[in-house]
């Protein structure tokens, strides 16, 4: 698998120093620990930090997050860079952790959480309805869904609401959220070099994970509407509807063909969508795929959803 | 190659509808002839029109274009899309067309301006220095530059300025854009099913098409800060500096890194890169690779491309 890079070990940070360069005006980069934070720190709020994946540096800045604590490509990030991190931007009102239920990432935010001498919460994500226990994760998977979360909470953050409202409604929003993605080729880790497992050119792997962890069954290639039933019908059995979402590789022109899938499905269902978002929010480097979240709204849910934001990926009222 | 689709005739339409069903506030469809307006008709201004590939659709709405006519994949829209397009969203200020240079497309906006019975004018996108001539057109072909012209343009159309004045300032980022991209991997157009041309493990095709159309040469795949240095010694030899612009199927992590080789190089030149967009603007299909363009700024073209814009793609100050 061929990749922009130049060597695999100083490829992290080439691309977040390339991150921080073109968005200037929103994120500031520490190195050695690696964390991001906002330009401009913000005052008098409860400081939200996720990290895990240097994908969450697209959703730092105002109505989002504080900073971000990427760790190695499919590596948890350590408790010092969480520590560095939530040291950098806690302000008073203490520290709200958005964790994806990975085993070490949950266990080097624990670290980081004892280590930490302000108040501290912790949100952990679980949306991945694909399967209960996966490579890296007991119970089930943080995956989109976090998105959602941290748009939410971030939100409410930005009030001056305290921690334990944060994470009250942060355990909420994750509660009302359900994701499952399909891959159509596996990703490949730089280091590795070779795709991290094999797919034939007629399979797919449906509810795979993130990290290109194992889903539910591999099976034949199918046509959209099919696989789109499948993904939404294990949703609705958890919930019901929302948001779209995916991973890299795969085109925007795909991507709106499934939502377009998808909104038909749920209409049949008197389901009613109220706000979406396509796009590359939610990838696993090169894997082509993609997944759909749903989250239940309610007016509150909705009120911090449509609240502004300014952040790299996600931008608008402002 | 896998692709989530139905059916292959269908996938445009089909991808159209989802596109529209997702940003119902921002656009309206038509199918038959397919085209897609603003989903609240602009008054008093010339009315800004692109067209071939769909996604110009994520650049549509307030502060770029008033309508865009996408043609079958890599095929030009027909001159009845163009003028019921125009027709739908003229209102008596002249229609602008925005048109990259292939021998289809320009073909077919002459014969759809000849038909119209408003005054309209025609810019020309030609940024791509890859090659003079190439498979589907006679002189420089358009590529991401055409982002920047939809840019700058737009928002001088919504000050009420007049057509003249539009394509003036059209052609002038024309001329002060260039661009050059790579590929790692081919494209694979759906009605076809397999790739448009083959690429070895090891090669890359340096100065290819939009439509994976040959590029300048094949080679050895080398670290991205050589393939980078090639790119940009290529625009600079035409120009010199601004933003930075990719295809589809390259993850972020790569387009950052990218970002950060031409910023770090273009620096050592002296060079100062006043603004920058890194992401998905200009792709081709499933196409892994990238591209670089750079825009002469000047104060004009800068205060155009920082005002507000309100589109899928792009989205600021509102």
């Amino acid at each position: 698998m061929k990749k922009f890079m130049n060597q695999p070990d100083t490829m992290l940070t080439e691309s977040l120093q390339g991150f921080a360069a073109a968005h200037a005006d929103l994120v500031s980069l520490h190195l050695e620990p690696n964390y991001l934070v906002r330009a401009k720190k913000a005052q008098n709020k409860v400081a939200v930090i996720s990290g895990g994946g240097s994908g969450h540096s697209g959703l730092l800045g105002y109505g989002m997050l504080d900073a971000v604590c990427p760790g190695y490509v499919f590596t948890s990030p350590s408790p010092d860079q969480m520590l560095a991190a939530a040291e950098a931007v806690e302000c008073g009102k203490g520290v709200l952790f958005i964790v994806k239920n990975y085993a070490g990432d949950v266990m080097n935010f624990e670290m980081a959480a004892e280590m930490l001498s302000c108040e501290s919460a912790t949100v952990l994500t679980s949306d991945d309805v694909a399967v209960e226990n996966s490579t890296y994760t007991t119970g089930r998977r943080g995956v989109a869904g976090t998105v959602i979360v941290e748009k939410v909470v971030g939100s409410l953050a930005e009030t001056g609401a305290d921690l334990a409202a944060c994470k009250a409604l942060g355990d909420r929003v994750n509660r009302r959220t359900a994701s499952m993605g399909v891959a159509l080729t596996s990703c490949t880790v730089p280091a590795a070099g070779k795709p991290t497992f094999d797919l034939g050119e007629q399979e797919l792997e449906m509810g795979v994970g993130i990290h290109g962890e194992p889903g539910r069954r591999r099976e034949a290639m199918r046509p959209a509407d099919e696989i789109v039933a499948d993904l939404v019908k294990a949703i609705l059995h958890e919930l019901a509807p929302a948001p779209g979402n995916d991973f890299a590789a795969t085109p925007l022109m795909e991507l709106y063909l499934l939502y377009n899938s998808a909104a038909r499905l749920l209409q049949s269902h008197g389901l009613i969508i109220s706000r979406s978002l396509v796009g590359n929010y939610t990838t696993a480097l090169d894997m082509a795929g993609a997944s759909i979240t749903m989250c239940l709204l309610d007016d509150e849910i909705k009120q911090h959803w449509d609240s502004p934001v300014h952040t790299a990926a996600l931008r608008w009222g402002m």
